[in-house]
């Protein structure tokens, strides 16, 4: 059953995963799309800030939407969604991760200029086996309503 | 020469691209990370608020991403990010679209966690060929300052 914007009230919408993360695939989305040093070369990545071989942010972002894609989106009437709130990458991305996925709803109001729809405020966080939170991203999405509502 | 904090100061930091994005590479980044129907359909695609297949948006700030390596970040002391302050998605990302990108530098502060260190927080915003802006993201990098100073 298609999922509308009814479904998706404030509070726990649900914690989606495991999904496993490869030292090769982090490697091979930064060096596609960033390509620095403590994404890519382990010496180098050693002596950073982040001390050790980290995956991109955009990655992890990039596998948080999949996460979520495979956990209620793919079956979602939305439409797309206007941007990103924010996004706090709070620990680093490591090869062989297992991450989890919690989402919440923070926020659900009617559209005005698209009666048809709602927004949906989604808070996600992505936390590695250890429980450590790795990324918060705050992103609106739009859902349509359920057809024959009063 | 290897850019520090002193080579932010507010104001225009450069133009980057042309970079020019395929129907192939939007169609493999869609398949493996965003795999909304939109994304990758053509033909749900044309029935959708987007009207025609369109990239990821996280294609995009991917895209995004690698433009401000090869422009700067490549060249620059980075130390990271923590986060993104702000995406905004505006206009679809098109099959062979040409994208340039603007880069402005809205602030930049020394850290106080870090003395060594200054937050740049950087605004960019992606163009088409015909001057639309596809996206726009604040985002702060954490940039070394330079050794000697006074």
């Amino acid at each position: 059953m298609t999922l509308t914007f009814e479904d998706f009230p404030p509070g726990r919408l649900g914690t989606f995963g495991p999904r496993h993360v490869t030292r090769e695939e982090m490697l091979a989305f930064a060096a596609e799309f960033d390509p620095q040093p403590m994404h890519l070369d382990e010496e180098a990545a050693k002596a950073s800030m982040l001390q050790g071989l980290s995956g991109s942010g955009w990655h992890l972002c990039s596998i948080m939407m999949r996460m979520m894609f495979d956990g209620f989106i793919g079956r979602t009437a939305s439409m797309g969604s206007p941007g990103v709130n924010e996004v706090r990458w709070l620990t680093p991305l490591r090869p062989d991760d297992n991450l989890m996925l919690e989402v919440d709803v923070t926020e659900a109001r009617l559209s005005k200029s698209r009666p048809e729809t709602g927004i949906v405020t989604l808070k996600g966080a992505a936390r590695n086996a250890g429980g450590e939170v790795l990324c918060e991203m705050i992103s609106p999405i739009i859902v349509r309503r359920r057809e024959g509502r009063a």
